[in-house]
């Protein structure tokens, strides 16, 4: 298929893409809770003609198109489609109608770009070999996530390999970013609990003081970043929350310390763990305390499968001829994508959606993030060129 | 007068005592708000033939009293009138009426000792020299404390000295406890609050870590009493209260760190309060934030006049044949007596109070706190006989 | 011109090259002081006809070579020569004469290889369009380096680019590591000068203790890569020098740190630096003391010019079909070719050079430390196609 | 016996003890090799009629004298006669004949006061009644000490109970210092040995970093004395030596850190031994090091027995009317008298001896340390009364 042809098909299906996109923007609902918005999306593709619909998890949709014109490979495609808990203040035309709830991450775009690439593939089915799967995950936004469900639920059978993308309001429309290799990072949280002795604030012989205790773990803690790994390796261990005693005249028995550890890699991610572990028991032993780790594994660093992802470059550079193409290094945020792209090869992209208004724009999670419409169509056109290339087809 | 008549007429009060004592347990009163607890004592001083009564604030009440022989020097006495804000799980016949309020410090005690003590002295204020003052001083609990208010309402005017005492519910009946010098610690709290910069978990370079300042900060303050402080001087510094972030992903912008200074001294209070600035600021400078200090100045440190003290504790030893009376070091808590015993040579003591119920029992501020009432004569005594004794009379 | 003439004119100087290095071998000489290393080179030279020597410093060496075809680019090539102050223990047949200095570092094989380079160019110059630049660079090993001192004396004058290479005795022969972008680290080192005031050990009162507060600093320190740094920026900060106090009853006033600081990017590095300095002063000061850095700039990052390097990787991966040749990311270590990759594009890589006794290789910088010949001739092919192939003759 | 008789042989035995002291000043000895000392203080001790020689130890003396008039308690009084590795820089007329050693602490004036007191007693035997033991100590300056060795040789059997005194340098003549109680303070010194593993500075993923997990620890000491012990108990720990590291680009293996703990009691030393390596062993555990304590005992605290120091400071304050006795809190140094008065009652005491030139004065161990040769007669007045008190003789 002809790069015209499949530029003229997106063009005409972008205006009902944008409707979609501006209804689900203004009826958001929370990860796990994406009940109106699974029947929306459900009740789309069965007006798509040769789409098998099905529901893999309660608030879950996946789509199964076979091209017509002979057997291939199956290529999976994956949108997002859970809200954010923010009260929107963007004050435009299609603003959320539900309050404190907000798509302020763009997974309204992405469900709508899946959606239109959904309809045009299913329009030249005749034309094609192989099979496309259009996964609509619910629950990126809370871990543990939807994607491991709906892996557990089998929609990467048969499939050979898997796409995914984000729209960047903080990246210019026209920019398409692509990483080789780590791309996004493990993302988990920690909590330590410190438990000394309370006793009186002017007798500390009597007592096993947790706050003193729990700043020295802090600090020692740096050193797992600072001397643990390596200067090539990338790693955050971030303590975020540090809670401590109540009266000022009581040496507190206890101190909560919790934070944020992100790894690309499982090899890292251990490390840090095994560090964390290490050197909170042991500084609170030296100190006569005693402290407890409690490790949450978030969702696994997405890694870009290297040939996949080298390829996929050299398509949208060749498609993308108005588009600047760039490698870019890894991101320290975390996306369950990983799900996926642990079992089958997986190339997660990112896509420039940037709306500058008065020469302002806001980031995600944001209540006044934007992103451009426009970007629209150059993420149906990523998924539709690229699906075809891969299936050898364009 | 001797010792024996002294004797007789405590154990003639002492029903009377008991009685007042038990009265003031079941209406406790909080600091500041002593009003039935004040009419209370002013009226039971105006039953006792001789004594000028005054209101010198709201809730507190001061009895004078000419000894009737000659002049002589005029002798102080305190005891501190307010309860505190404890639910009594003691279940004695005279618990707290008041629920939520309990003496659980003693001061039921205390004022009624002093109001047996008016009674002992006016019954025989025709063969006595010299002046005697009942102060009977609200809101000891609470820092600023009533002392100071007494002071400037011009209590002490004209006073040579002042006597004070403490029921310790940890010391058996029978001891009594003297400290020459400082006897209590000055007892400050702070507040420092450490401003950073918020950023996400990820990306510590675009953040300032308020709580891993704050980490460093609490260890490097260990240094004042570890580097700073003479080992011969008594100081200490506890931080006792961290809070710091809330989110697992967001890197806080801000940590609170609370906490109190025990001192004996001013020199070594100044010190203190010196370095918890320096260091606090120059920690966070170091690492780009702020640190601001707030200070509180609590009690003074009670120091007891040597000569006086010396002389009082002479005294006990022979007076009190029975009774154990021992010098000890000062201890850390803190006590308002301060305001007075700063501006006149004043003696605290401590007196016995334990109350031993299978084998068990609780100290001050413990919502189970009981004295044993016997108690209740040796501080009549202490207060009648000491005062004879530095007005020359015994 | 073909792969098969190179490699045919390759194998017939390999002997000669073979020779050169063993005699270079058995005659270290320490950085700055290579004058008989050098005087070799210049003799050697001397035989290839149309190189035209000349001695840009007093132990370094440059020879120029114009091809006789026509004009075209000037391709520098760089080799270092000098040795360093260890005593060889390899045992081998032409192990170092002079006691306590061995080419431990494969300096000699480097400029053998650039003597057949250019014996090889020299012999078929007349088919040459071009220039070629052969520079023997002295005192890698020892900075400020010899590489500033030659871009000094104008060696780089009328140069398009220069190629450089490291033999690895940790790496297989067969092997060939390319780099794109940051290639090696700065590498800078600094000194921390922590002055309290002296005192008695048991009396901490009247000292500043300079040990305490220099280790407060090297625990602050570590937040700079824990909390400064993005983890995707590289950075290492190492204090590997504490040196504090001599008696034990003395409180020491001053504490001596030193440290090493590598870095990817001068932007990094400078961070570092101001965050060195803030760190340690402000740290000092909150105790009363003073500390004054003296941060000393070591050797720049290499950085391999994108565009250079994807084209010679290019090339090396056509060339030589037997080997491997792999991008790897960038090492911590330093290299003073960065003072001509700061002038001229450049472009270092990394040939795998190890040789294996009883299954043990050494390390560089170890008195065991061996290279395998072998990888002699890539090298010499390295430099000798690449040159071509940039001028366009390849 | 009268004060005017006691008063009229110490001035007449005057002169001659100043010339022992000038003698004794010109011929210092460094600890345990006293031994022209020691023969020196034997031929003189021979002169006195009645006095009975030995030699404890090789470098110690001891001379016993029986009243003739009766039986009674012995006492024993205590003199130390080592001098210090010091060059004198005082320019006095009797300056140290031995180049690179000085009598810099007043031992000499405390070996010539003994000598002078038991010329006295000697000469008044014939009234005496008990008997008293003077013992010339070696070695007070270096640990072991001298008095272990003497107590162990049988100095003390019979001995009743021990006075001692020190010469101040830094006290006005005409005061003398008595403190009740503990006197002096334990002084013990420590090692910690903080093994890791060595490294590159530009890796420290494969190092263990000896000299930051050694910064952690000094830093997690202080919480001993901040967090460990009780702000009225006295306890010192001074990190005093850290070493670590050499090569700029190597992270160490090892830190050594040494220091010094001064302690009034044998329970805090200890605690705080105790803490040093829970503190050091598990803050190396907690980065993957080991730590190892090694703790040298030094002298114990010297405790002044409460009911002797009470007696003598009450006969020293009725006899030296002139002079000003004061009680005073104890001082962190050390002093090996505790190794008498650990085995019998003990009291020690400090006497004034100011010797000011131009205003200045300087402090013991100092190169132009003096004292002011009238406190001699204070330092003999206070042994022949003192032991004459306490035989009941004045």
């Amino acid at each position: 298929m002809q790069k015209k042809t499949i530029t003229t098909m997106v063009e005409e299906v972008f205006p009902q893409v944008v409707e979609w996109r501006r209804h689900l923007h203004q009826h958001p609902e929370l990860s796990f809770e994406e009940y109106e918005t699974s029947k929306f999306i459900e009740e789309q593709l069965n007006t798509f003609d040769g789409i098998e619909v099905s529901r893999p998890t309660k608030t879950s949709v996946m789509g199964r198109l076979k091209g017509l014109a002979g057997d291939g490979k199956t290529i999976a495609m994956r949108a997002d489609i859970d809200a954010l808990p923010i009260r929107e203040e963007t004050g435009i035309s299609f603003e959320s109608k539900v309050d404190g709830k907000m798509h302020a991450c763009g997974h309204d775009g992405h469900t709508s770009m899946l959606l239109g690439t959904a309809k045009v593939l299913s329009e030249i089915k005749k034309t094609l070999t192989g099979e496309f799967v259009f996964i609509f995950q619910h629950a990126e936004e809370l871990p543990p996530g939807g994607a491991q469900e709906m892996v557990a639920a089998g929609v990467l059978e048969g499939v050979d390999c898997i796409l995914g993308m984000h729209l960047w309001s903080t990246v210019p429309v026209g920019e398409i970013q692509v990483t080789k290799g780590p791309m996004s990072a493990a993302s988990d949280i920690f909590d330590i609990t410190v438990k000394g002795k309370s006793g009186h604030a002017s007798q500390p012989e009597g007592a096993i003081d947790a706050l003193a205790i729990g700043s020295q773990i802090v600090s020692n803690l740096q050193q797992i970043v600072s001397r643990v790994l390596s200067p090539l390796e990338s790693g955050v261990v971030s303590c975020t929350r540090f809670h401590s005693g109540d009266a000022y005249n009581v040496i507190p028995d206890q101190a909560l310390i919790g934070g944020s550890v992100r790894t690309l890699s499982n090899d890292v991610r251990e490390k840090i763990k095994d560090n964390l572990e290490k050197i909170s028991t042991n500084i609170a032993e030296a100190h006569g305390a005693t402290a407890e780790l409690s490790y949450q594994y978030g969702y696994d660093p997405v890694f870009n499968d290297i040939d996949l992802s080298t390829k996929v470059m050299q398509h949208l550079t060749e498609f993308f001829t108005d588009a600047k193409v760039e490698e870019i290094p890894p991101m320290m945020g975390g996306e369950d994508f990983s799900a996926f792209s642990n079992v089958v090869p997986g190339c997660y992209i990112g896509v420039g959606a940037m709306k500058k208004k008065d020469d302002v724009f806001y980031p995600h999670h944001h209540p006044r993030f934007e992103i451009n419409e426009k970007a629209l169509k150059i993420g149906i056109s990523y998924f539709v060129s690229t699906a075809l290339f891969l299936t050898s087809q364009y």
